[in-house]
């Protein structure tokens, strides 16, 4: 779907909503509708029109991305002002009833909401916006799902370059060093999150930013990366053992293996996302490692590294063709150790792909 | 100032302000109250209690950074519904008049506040906080300006690699891959914002992230680069020349260096943040570059990239010893070329010292 048919849905679906204008910010959204990368901006929507807001610092680009799909208003100052401007003068035609504009209440501060409110005219309400461009931006077209496979792509050539730089004594960070170096040449705009190489007991940390602690010479290494590419995130997680894995810890990867692949076999149209968390945290029960895995079994994945939909307990949201999520249980023993394994899945008209696959046999160094 | 001061500090202006309970979710913020670097919690703040409220994703982490100075309560979801459980419990002896609650209007999103307000029994009040916590952030302590100095000083170190990279026909990314390579391995945790290497055309744009693009064989290049060390961010942009440049980029590059010197020659305490501004402002005026100089002369840094206090048109903040601002005026000219310079300088007592100083007449590559 091209930006100019993913804007006139979201306007055919204003009057549906009873809403006369959507107010844009967050800046995916900006980027799905209309183009725009730059970090700051507001894009006015009305059932016939569509304008970007931005300051002075985008001008060149917004001019550059934008002027295809919508008009531009570079602002001086905060561009909810001259939003507020545009909008009223729009609504002039209206009627004397109120006027209802639509917000995005999950992103836009109190702050903000207060200055916009202050700077309408009364008849003007705010109102939270459903979550149409969010339910539209879970569907991936064919071109967004080519440019997240590249993405993954590009994510997984960077776990042999991981394992060429982990050893005993070498600090987690230059791991991801070397890890973020190789992205980059690869054509990565950045990394999608901060990359996790956390080893031994810092393994443990489900969100363990690498640090400049050394991996000791015995303990699991999470290693939790990926990049952006063309705008599209990617998401992997890979442990490998360095030294010699004891039982507990072979059998504990061989669990958590199994309940990933049973949560990939789950994923397909028409389950719920709750289904799929349940098929992981099922085989989890039955090493009795459960109430170890303690976050939920995955996320969606795109233009945000975390997007709809949620793969956690009790989800009920149906799972589509053109979907792509992570899958990617672990178990945490605090304070001792820990392990993940996670790939990315686009839900295909029969079950589902697994986006770069790869063999995730314990590998030991 | 130690963690404990500063909350105690926070606790004491409560009662000042009308607040029965103060609710910090801002990161930065909870890591300056509390230590805690997780992305995600609240901070419940009482004149005699402080609770950290996070998820099982933290728990060790917090426990780590958090125990020694507040409490921590791990709930299984939104942290704002236990958080208005636990203020509610707190408050039930307040009488029968309004209860008044503190949140970041800044920060906290539309959503968030009315799932806080649904969760709290009727008589209780959102009011957006007063910014009491970023004014005591302005104010930079020993340590503190200690760990900028730190950061300041591995950020300056990457503009020689820099150097070493730059040549025409290597692509920007490239250039920025081999800094954050050597900000790793030098322990940055990771880069304060997106590196920004700017080649030709390119550096017309304030904003312009390592591209793909190769570096022509003529124009200015603008690298715009910073580290994150020991949580604390640093900033610094230089501009070389590849090539050979003409009389005009000679002389815009001498009159941005101008300014910014000027600039830095007006920061003592007592003087306006608009003041300094106005000084960069004035110089590029003589030399009729001053319409090109499109954003603001600087901002503070600190635990964020920007923070208070803004370095712009008319602002009247007035300069403080512990202060630490950037310095950065710059002069782009649409489609053709750009150019910045920015340093950073803490606010002395008698005036300001430039961190990390280097010479700063313009290098040909």
């Amino acid at each position: 779907m091209s930006i100019p048919s993913r804007l006139q849905r979201l306007q055919h679906a204003l009057a549906q909503h009873r809403l006369d204008a959507l107010l844009v910010s967050h800046p995916p959204n900006l980027r799905y509708l209309c183009g725009f990368s730059g970090s700051s901006g507001v894009l006015a929507v009305t059932e016939d029109k569509a304008v970007l807001f931005t300051d002075g610092r985008y001008t060149a680009q917004a001019r550059q991305e934008v002027s295809d799909h919508a008009g531009i208003v570079i602002t001086r100052n905060a561009p909810f002002i001259a939003v507020a401007a545009w909008v009223s003068g729009k609504s002039a035609g209206l009627g004397r009833g109120p006027v209802r504009i639509g917000i995005e209440g999950e992103h836009l501060s109190v702050a903000s909401a207060r200055k916009l409110k202050d700077a309408l005219p009364g008849r003007f309400r705010l109102r939270p916006k459903p979550p149409l461009i969010e339910q539209a931006r879970m569907i991936k077209d064919g071109q967004e799902i080519a440019r997240i496979r590249a993405a993954a792509e590009l994510g997984a050539s960077l776990f042999p370059v991981a394992l060429g730089a982990i050893r005993p004594g070498v600090c987690e960070a230059e791991v991801a060093a070397t890890m973020e170096f190789e992205a980059r040449r690869g054509g990565a705009e950045g990394m999608s999150f901060e990359t996790i190489v956390a080893a031994g007991a810092r393994s443990a940390l489900p969100h363990g930013r690498a640090s400049q602690a050394p991996i000791p010479a015995d303990g699991f290494v999470v290693c939790d990366f990926g990049v952006i590419l063309s705008s599209y995130c990617s998401d992997r997680t890979r442990t490998v053992y360095v030294g010699s894995p004891g039982k507990k810890a072979r059998q504990a990867y061989a669990a958590v293996l199994a309940a990933q692949e049973a949560a990939v076999a789950a994923v397909r149209p028409g389950v719920k996302a709750g289904e799929v968390d349940r098929a992981a945290r099922t085989i989890l029960e039955k090493s009795g490692l459960s109430r170890y895995f303690t976050h939920s079994t995955g996320h969606g994945v795109g233009l945000e590294i975390h997007e709809a939909p949620r793969i956690a307990k009790a989800q009920e949201e149906v799972l589509q063709p053109g979907m792509v999520i992570t899958i990617e249980p672990g178990v945490y023993i605090p304070e001792q150790w820990g392990l993940r394994i996670e790939d990315m899945v686009v839900v295909t008209q029969q079950g589902c792909e697994v986006l770069a696959p790869s063999d995730r046999q314990l590998i030991i160094i």
